[in-house]
């Protein structure tokens, strides 16, 4: 036999079965172990060729080059790339609201200012990349278009189009009753964004209902929206959204595909790998509402920018901040944030989305808001402001303003960015203000940099200074994010420190390491 | 067959072979490369039940864990462990000042204070485990004993017993000639250090005779010790040491093992790994000059230690100081240090050494040597002293004083050690200054102990805080240094911190990682 078992004793603790050539003098080590002991990732693919081969993978994730210089009314970093609503951390988007509810640290969900800047970040950058999207019109509310849908109206029910006095020159369509269908005749796997104007006059829901096709069968999901507080729910297996009680006129952009998602997720069911192919069939109505506008798009990612900008300017408190009502545990309970703390990312991802919006839509209120959001970067975290300092000496924006305080790095370039976007905007005093805090944080991210190198990966923040604990290291994605960031703030600031630091992390990614001594 | 060859990419950068098993779900990774890659260690081994074993080593140093808590006047640290004259940066033990000469640095040697005083605490330590050597006296000057020894003195030379002014009711041997012969007949593979006084009266030299066996031959070595100021050479194929031209007594005590192995890597050569039984078979005398005491022992710890602690006495500036005059240069020339720097290290090590020394012969040169040599630790490294601070806040003793600071760890603790011995050995300003100095510094290293945490190693310094290069990452024999002073030190200071640290450090010597988030 060329190849004989051999035991292989680790470290003096564990003994594992390896292989022995007869022919070579060579030993090898089952994969399945480096996996374990070293977090190495390896599969078996089918080369180009033809041929199986094993694909060894020292990091999962990737690196994002900026193609150009950052600027403060394009697209944001590299979140063109992010779908914020589908991680698992999102609950849903709120039929409410129209922007996420986190289930971060609290099962019930709560608004995570974070999270809803980065919905609304991402879909300006994709907006931006995507333009325009297509637009099926179904009934505005003075005509229903015949070659997209047709209405199937019971005996007992009423549809009918009428002046509404807050609606001029338009009419608008006047639904009472049950089970008003609108069979869709236009299907189309692209145009799963539902939009329509409601106005509820009594309970009122409009569900949704979805076909998905596997290659052998197909299958009938219902997601209704009704006259509810509650977010998302579950009843007689339906996905149910909450749109309010309020009886005014109120927007709804759907993207049915997440809102499908996240209800099967709740449910604990998934779609199928294979059931990908959905088409909205039709429409049905029960109660007593005001509708009008009711249309599919292909995407709209504008619109939920500017809904995450307009949670922003209608959340925002007196001091500025937008806080966050959750108590936050980090390290086992050694670091606590009580429900109410602010965040630097939250205000700095905040100020790009709103500084992104007003250079878009000239629309005051976010320039404002962004201003105004700054007001915390200099109240310290005992304060229950955001900043801290390390050693007294450098400047830091917390992602978390813990005491003692924890350098989450990510979180503190990010709000570098919010800075320079405002700083840059205007020379007012709050510009001006917002330079400062930007340069002194390029100060300290300078000179602190190097205290977040591991000689093989990165940290994810310096908590361990002050507990006096193991380092924390970041996992592979946030570390890419770090490199990610450096490689944007280099596109500005043009700094040895951070390209070579940026280009170590990278080789770091593929196993190389710093030197030893 | 059951294993087949299967081409594994590595991170998309290169190829190399693999096994793939036909049975089983798994692959096969060769250890060769792995042992590049992760720089992992590995070998055959025959196991204790007569089979062969793979010996999978992460790491290739070892811990000393402290037997009980450390004292002022015991042994040193772990350093009955150590073997300094033996290093390779060590040029060879001086026979005109009887402590190493180091050529780390500057090839042509220097006299390196940390070097020495290592050799002494090494020494003393020895010499407290080991006790009294064996002594075999050869010829006391008096007498010659008849039973170890025989003189063959040739025509034109003389060997006679005189009275010398400078060695009252003694004898000593007067020669003059070439050629005489003192022949050993107790020949002893583990009496091999020789001791002799000699007041050379003219040029004269001493030769040592080894006869090396191994299983099947034996060679002949000599060993010159001659009146020249030259430390070591080689000429006409003999090792020489040069013991000072002063026609003065001196009292050599020479290692002869280590004087030939030192000889020989001048020559480049090697002694051969199977021709270590070595035995002293003759003196050679050449010249002039008055003797007395030869004497073979066992070893002579607690000789070097004093030998040791009467060069710092000796040696030590007006400042406290024991400078190190070789220029030196760090991190490529990025950090310089100028001829005549000062170390923490070394400083704090003598101190350590002179301490141990005062209390074991209450001669009391050795503890005013020590006071003085805490004058520097207050003196920053920009006025040429050892003394910096992290962040402008905490106090740092620098082993390599540059500017921007390079916070050796070791080296630093090092010092401690200096500074407790020092305030626990009285009551007096220094004493007590050294007390205050020590507390400050452990301070500084509890607060600073993370910063050297990698995750799965540590730092051997912080020098890439200054550079805003890559961190400097321990080889093992550091990291364990670095363990074994914090396990030490937490005999005295009792601290969560130190433990918890050591615990996790010597977890990474086993492939164990701090968590990633
Ligand atoms: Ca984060
Ligand atoms: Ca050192």
């Amino acid at each position: 036999k060329k190849y004989q078992p051999i035991d292989c004793l680790i470290n003096e603790e564990f003994e594992i079965q390896c292989l022995r050539s007869a022919t070579e003098d060579s030993v090898y080590i089952p994969f399945a172990f480096l996996h374990k002991y070293f977090e190495i990732n390896g599969k078996i693919v089918d080369s180009k060729d033809g041929q199986q081969v094993f694909e060894w993978s020292h990091s999962y994730s990737r690196v994002y080059f900026p193609k150009h210089t950052y600027h403060e009314n394009e697209a944001f970093l590299w979140f063109d790339n992010y779908n914020v609503e589908v991680r698992d951390r999102v609950r849903c988007v709120s039929a409410i609201t129209g922007v996420p509810i986190s289930s971060q640290w609290q099962s019930s969900g709560h608004s995570y200012a974070i999270q809803i800047a980065q919905f609304g970040l991402s879909h300006f950058s994709k907006h931006l990349s995507a333009g325009k999207p297509r637009v099926v019109a179904l009934d505005s509310g003075d005509t229903l278009n015949r070659r997209t849908a047709t209405y199937v109206v019971p005996e007992d029910a009423v549809l009918k189009r009428i002046e509404s006095d807050d609606r001029p020159q338009h009419k608008v369509i006047s639904v009472d009753g049950l089970n008003i269908i609108m069979n869709i005749k236009r299907k189309s796997v692209n145009d799963l964004t539902l939009s329509f104007d409601v106005k509820p006059l009594a309970n009122f829901s409009l569900t949704a209902v979805l076909k998905a096709y596997s290659s052998s069968s197909s299958k009938e999901f219902s997601i209704v929206y009704t006259t509810s507080e509650l977010d998302i729910w579950i009843s007689n297996n339906e996905i149910i959204y909450g749109m309010g009680t309020q009886q005014k006129w109120k927007s709804l952009t759907r993207d049915l595909g997440v809102d499908l998602q996240k209800g099967l997720n709740i449910k604990e069911k998934k779609l199928g790998a294979k059931a990908r192919n959905m088409q909205l069939i039709r429409l049905e109505m029960n109660g007593k509402a005001l509708l009008a506008n009711i249309r599919l798009q292909s995407s709209a990612h504008e619109t939920y920018a500017k809904t995450a900008g307009d949670w922003f300017v209608a959340n925002q408190e007196s001091n500025g901040g937008f806080s966050i009502n959750v108590n936050r545990k980090l390290s086992n309970g050694a670091l606590q944030l009580k429900s109410g703390w602010y965040s630097a990312m939250a205000q700095g991802q905040a100020i790009s989305l709103l500084i992104r919006l007003y250079t878009h839509t000239r629309n005051h209120k976010y320039l404002i808001c962004a201003k105004n959001a700054l007001n915390l970067f200099d109240i310290d975290s005992k304060d229950n402001g955001i900043r801290t300092k390390f050693m007294d000496k450098y400047v830091w924006f917390e992602e978390y303003p813990t005491t003692p305080s924890t350098y989450v790095l990510n979180g503190f370039i990010y709000s570098l960015f919010g800075l320079y976007d405002l700083s840059v905007s205007g020379n007012d005093s709050y510009c001006v203000k917002a330079g400062l805090l930007y340069r002194q944080g390029v100060e300290s991210l300078e000179q602190m940099l190097p205290l977040f190198d591991s000689g093989s990966g990165s940290l994810y923040d310096l908590r361990h200074l002050g507990l006096g604990s193991a380092p924390n290291r970041a996992r592979w994605d946030y570390h890419s994010t770090h490199i990610n960031q450096l490689l944007f703030l280099n596109t500005i600031e043009n700094k040895l420190i951070f390209q070579t630091t940026a280009k170590r992390w990278i080789s770091y990614m593929k196993g190389y390491r710093a030197p030893h001594n």
